[in-house]
């Protein structure tokens, strides 16, 4: 039996946002249709390393694919082993045999599909004349919200601040030529969220760095930092005058931006609104005003990386890229 | 990066009965010892296709080796796609960096460990002139036990029975020559139990098919079939006169042998002596007299394929064996 390899290269290549919104927007709606079977992810801490990993195991029935991703995270590693913090491993399973399918690099995988949720989000949510971004954090996560959100809301300027000038400096030289959008560097939070239309907050932070009366009535704000319990970017104020959407209720209870408030009780399960794929299937509404703000907590769902992995899969076969490798 | 790639040939070639043995019995070790990071495992389950996938993280701290095992369990693939019921893949892991050091085929690894969890046990719990070995169920997993067991006891004797008279003959044909040990067919569990000192249970039943006037004392009873909430092999009563050991406590009474027992009342969490780990590492007894029975109820542990796939990583690594592939 055979198994189709494909490297970051070859998924990079092929995975451009496009596919991705796409994909991942089919995942949210098949999770709003109760389709999809997701446990939740399983930890490995290594405490001794400061690091861990995530397994996260999805089948989406519909699509008749499965599969497994192994993720780590080492904040130590760049400066330690000169590797990324978070590598990813995907195996395409079906669903029909259990035979595995491909194996897939999925660093790049888990970078685009987050881009890509806050994409969806965004589009769900987001006024549909919303044309200046915010963008907190100028790391990897900034420039796939960037390339996901300017694909939703033609956007005209684009303000970005990093608690590393360089880093937003190397940002603005890399997307401003490329997308022929203004960038412009900030040098405080506050100056770069005032007046934006969208804000999508991508750092590690532990107590909230985005205050309540810097948002301008009617913002959509993607809060993609929080990803673990303890772990929260955005002032409790936001979320209680604003409307809060999910991408998954146990996960984001658990580890999203609301996890923090709701252990403490400042926000409460009826404040949440529901998740994003009930908006996107029509169960429950969006954006209901001009003047309303939207959030989206999203911590990453394995189906996001499934349905993407899927994508790159078929289209590799078809034009026969990666390697093909014997199992046995 | 580059990640090593190794394929059931490879895996099949390095992975011979003695180093598995030795692996297992490590893994046990560190389990009676405590120093074991092993999440429940998590299921998968297809209905549509009858098939579920099983998703096993672990880490051996002592060795500084982590790892993800994902096998499925389909068990009509011979038929409907000549495949295996049973394949597996396994992502090793340096808790280090999080980085993937080598994927193998994990489905040689599920059957020899398997095989040498039996072996191990009945290293400890056989009596140490045990020489008549009793095989129930005549297919792979009967293969690796009776390679295991025969290399921690002198077997002088192989009674063989399986529902289907054909695969036990083919199993005859295989390894009395290979072993020089007579194997004899029998045409009853009871002809075929009668007597052993050492019993190997490997059927997918799901009612008890060993009855307890069956088994002589001073037995040891090796239960690797009930892997599932549901399935068992034994008569209870010789779980109620005989001493239980397990290889997790709550894998084993979710899904081992001694669920069903314990579900129904029929046994306790007391009347289980302990995980086979403890006998090894001293921390409980385990047989204390010739004539009394002795049971181990097998349920698989990810820590086991762990220590496997990392001991043919390390072989394969030193003589060169496998593919290496560049992740990124």
């Amino acid at each position: 039996m055979e198994v189709l390899f494909l490297n970051l290269k070859e998924v990079t290549n092929i995975l451009k946002m496009d596919i991705a919104l796409k994909a991942v927007e089919k995942a949210f709606y098949e999770k709003g249709m109760g389709r999809v079977i997701m446990p939740p992810k399983v930890y490995l801490f290594y405490e001794k390393y400061q690091g861990d990993i995530r397994v996260m195991p999805s089948y989406l029935p519909t699509y008749e694919i499965s599969g497994v991703k192994v993720v780590n995270v080492h904040p130590n590693n760049p400066l330690k082993y000169k590797l990324p913090s978070v590598m990813a491993t995907i195996i395409l399973i079906s669903p029909k045999n259990g035979a595995p399918l491909a194996i897939l690099d999925g660093t790049a995988i888990t970078n685009i599909r987050t881009g890509a949720a806050g994409g969806i989000a965004t589009k769900y949510l987001a006024r549909k004349n919303a044309s200046t971004l915010s963008l907190i954090g100028a790391g990897v996560q900034a420039e796939t919200q960037l390339l996901a959100i300017v694909r939703v809301r033609k956007i005209k300027q684009v303000k970005i601040y990093d608690i590393n000038m360089k880093i937003a400096k190397k940002f603005q030289k890399k997307f401003e030529p490329q997308l022929k959008i203004p960038i412009i560097i900030c040098s405080s939070i506050e100056e770069c969220v005032k007046d934006a239309d969208i804000i999508s907050t991508q750092t590690p932070v532990r107590e909230p760095i985005i205050k309540a009366e810097w948002i301008k009535p009617g913002a959509h704000i993607n809060a993609i930092g929080a990803d673990a319990p303890g772990k929260e970017e955005l002032d409790w104020e936001i979320l209680k005058k604003g409307k809060v959407y999910v991408d998954d209720w146990e996960q984001a209870s658990h580890s999203g931006e609301i996890n923090v408030p709701l252990e403490k009780g400042i926000i409460k399960k009826e404040d949440i609104k529901g998740e994003i794929g009930e908006v996107i299937c029509g169960k429950i509404p969006g954006r209901e005003t001009e003047e309303e703000i939207t959030i989206f907590d999203s911590t990453g769902l394995g189906i996001q990386d499934l349905v993407c992995a899927y994508q790159v899969y078929k289209i590799a076969k078809k034009k026969k890229i990666g390697k093909k490798i014997t199992l046995f």
